[in-house]
Order: C-alpha cells, then sequence, then structure tokens
C-alpha cells in the first residue's frame, strides 16, 4: 500500500531542489530501471503496477495503476517507476579523455552527450553548475542507462581547470579543422552552450582551439551541440 | 483582419492530411520564417503580431496576440508564424551523396538529420513513405531553416534502390568498421529505424555494412540514429 506521503515524496523529485534534499532521482518504464538495477544503483523504492509481470528487484513494491499515474511524470504512465539513491560522485582515476559541458542547457542534449560518452568510452563528464541537472527526467530519458556508467560531477570549471594539467580543447566554429588535429592519449574537450558556445571566463584556459568542417553553404546553422560532440569524440577514438 | 477560415486553415496545419491537401505548411519565429524567405521559398500568408517591430515580407499581415495564438501549435507563440507552399520535390541531378531513411520515425531526428545534411552538403535526401513527415511541426523546430536547401523526397525505397547503379552503404551494429571503409565520390548512405535498423526488404539492396566502432562496455544501447548519421556523414566528408 502506497501512502499519499510517498506519492508527495516521488512527485516532488521532478524538481532538482527536492532531488537534492532527499537525494533521490526518479526513473521510469521497465528497461531503464533494469539497467541501473544491473549497472549497481541502489534502489530506494521500485514501484510496479500490479498488471505487470512479475518484477524481481529489492525494494519492489506492487501498487494499483492509479497510484502509478499520480507519481508519474508522464501522460502514459510505463507500468515500472524506480526511485534511486543518487549515487557519490566518483572521480574516475583511470579517465583517458573528459568532456566538459559548459553551461549545456537543454536536457535532450545532455542526455544524448551522457549516451555518446559512454559509446566512446569518456568515464568522467564535468558540467559547470549552470548546465542541465543530468537526475532531470528529459535526461534520463535521452540517456538509456549510460546514467549509471559514466560519472557526471558539477562544479565551478574555472577552478577545476585551472587545475588540471591536462591538454584542454575547445570546440568553435573558427578553430583549427579536426581532420588535421594530433589528439594526445589524454586531454579535455569543452563543449559550450546551444546558443552562445564556450564562455569568455572558460575559454581563457583552452589551449587548443577545433572546429568540423561545413561543407554545405555557408548560411547553414552551427551543428547541434551533441551532434558535434559526436563528430569530435569520433574523431579522438579514431586516432587513439 | 484574420478571418476564422483562415485560423480553421493555419490550425489544420498541424495535421499532415491538411498539409497533403493544401500544399502548405506552418512555420513558427522570426528567424525561421525569414531563413525560409531568404532562400526563395514562397509564402502563402506571413502573420505578425501587432507588438513585433517592422517585418517585411511578401504577403505579410498584422494579427492580433489572441488571434496569434489561436493560430499557433506553441504554448509561447514567438510572434510570427509563416505559412508557406510545399515546394515541388526536385531531384539535385548534381547530388554526389545521398542520404536514405527507412522508416525514421521521431521528429527531433529527422530535423536533426537534414540539418546534418545541410551542414555535410548532402542535398538529396530520400525517405520511405513511412518516415515522418518533413513539414512536422516538431521537424522544421529542429531544422532551423535547412529545410530550404535539403531536396527531400519520400518514395518507395524499393522501386528506388533497385534502379540506382550507386554503391549503397547501410549503417549497422556488426558491420566493417567504418574507420577502414574507403569511400567512393559519390554513393548512397541508408539509415535504419530508431529500434529495429535497416528493415529486411530495404537490406537486400546494401552492398556494404559499416558500423562505428563502441569503445565503451558491451553493455550500452546503440547510438541514436541523428548521432550515428553525424559520424557517419563526418567520415564520408572527411575522407573525400
Amino acid at each position: 500500500m502506497v501512502t499519499k506521503n510517498q506519492i508527495k515524496l516521488v512527485v516532488s523529485l521532478q524538481q532538482k531542489k527536492y532531488r537534492s534534499q532527499h537525494g533521490l532521482f526518479v526513473v521510469e518504464g521497465k528497461k531503464s530501471v533494469k539497467e541501473l538495477l544491473d549497472a549497481g544503483l541502489a534502489p530506494f523504492k521500485i514501484f510496479v503496477e500490479e498488471s505487470q509481470e512479475y518484477f524481481e528487484a529489492q525494494n519492489s513494491e506492487t501498487v494499483t495503476k492509479r497510484d502509478l499515474k499520480q507519481m508519474s511524470g508522464q501522460t502514459t504512465p510505463s507500468g515500472v517507476l524506480g526511485v534511486f539513491h543518487i549515487p557519490d560522485v566518483k572521480t574516475s582515476a583511470d579517465a583517458d579523455w573528459v568532456v566538459v559541458l559548459d553551461s549545456v542547457r537543454d536536457p535532450g542534449n545532455l542526455g544524448t552527450i551522457i549516451r555518446l560518452c559512454d559509446w566512446f568510452g569518456i568515464k568522467q563528464l564535468v558540467c559547470s553548475s549552470d548546465t542541465v541537472d543530468c537526475y532531470n527526467p528529459k535526461v534520463l530519458q535521452a540517456t538509456m542507462g549510460s546514467i549509471a556508467r559514466v560519472h557526471i560531477s558539477y562544479l565551478d570549471l574555472e577552478g577545476y581547470l585551472e587545475k588540471t594539467k591536462l591538454p584542454i580543447f575547445g570546440a568553435y566554429m573558427d578553430g583549427e579543422e579536426v581532420y588535421g588535429t594530433q589528439f594526445p592519449e589524454k586531454g579535455i574537450l569543452i563543449m559550450g552552450n546551444e546558443a552562445n558556445g564556450i564562455s569568455e571566463h572558460v575559454a581563457q584556459f583552452v589551449t587548443q582551439r577545433i572546429s568540423i568542417p561545413q561543407f554545405g553553404q555557408q548560411t547553414t546553422e552551427s551543428l547541434n551541440v551533441a551532434t558535434a560532440t559526436a563528430i569530435l569524440l569520433n574523431e579522438i577514438r579514431r586516432k587513439s
């Protein structure tokens, strides 16, 4: 039996403020919940709609369709809703390349970038404090469980970049054409905000400005930050 | 003065059925409308909210905020709404590479792929008839005016692929690693459906199966179709 307070708690986790306060976040859908469990994330509670087939999980609880609908952030709830503890942020000592995001605001973009990091074996993602929260439901929808395999930290980028000894590559519209770029074994790749690119106070730390060559007419918009990240990570990995 | 019938017409264009019937589509936002005008698309009517600064365009009409809100498909209308004639589909005789989409369903993915074609100078995009409509408002939101510069046709893929003499590359999870692939000057790249990849009746025409190497753990989901297209188009262009 789900209590009113439990429903209230789950609903509150749609907001970052309450996610931070409780150290919890919500993932919906059997597939995503299973992936997080497989990846070793600690479940606080897994709510399973009574009509769903048997779902074996620690802390799981059967609920009515009506209760699940009240807890869900989706118009059509998918039958399984997992509440997980936000994991402690570990910095990955064996990370070779680190992706740094400077004020990426779109949840879909962040979700796609996390999934790309996972694909390309990037273990460490560092976000400026004003980058969208990685436990935002829309981000989680786009990550497909990759969130469990990439270490994500939010911090003051200036402090972080000041201390690193790694070479720092920044993505620009007018940088050196990436096809000729030699990438070292370890390094940092900075991707900037959707509208304004890399901010000035971060730009001062960039040691090499790179860009993706354009083949169409010059009137074209810049590439979306997630697709640009895809191309640049592919360039880094193909050369290593 | 906008008539009720005009409002009704514009609202109906949110649906593919009425877009086909009237040969019209809607784009919202001053920037996107300007891009389509610059690209030479023919405006049927441009509705401009009275509070907006002067907007010079053929067939433009000032409307009240209330009328614009009624016509708009957005929660917060952006002040300019353009209704354009759907252009005749031309096949681009000088296209070197053609991208073929086999049942891509997500509007955001199609929008991103159109923008990528524009960036990489791909002039011809061929879609299976069950691919999402390129004049869907959510697709247009993601294309940012690239829709005016890429020729898009919807047709029976089997008939199309049967006739071509170009080499046909297909994106697969288990194809040849793309880093070693030699790309000719002209060719076709087929990208498949989000969940099921390239369908069987299309697969028979593929002359070379290619894939993007994975560097993370093997548990990872496949790449999203739009990011995979980004990486493969970049691979094709970097070698030409």
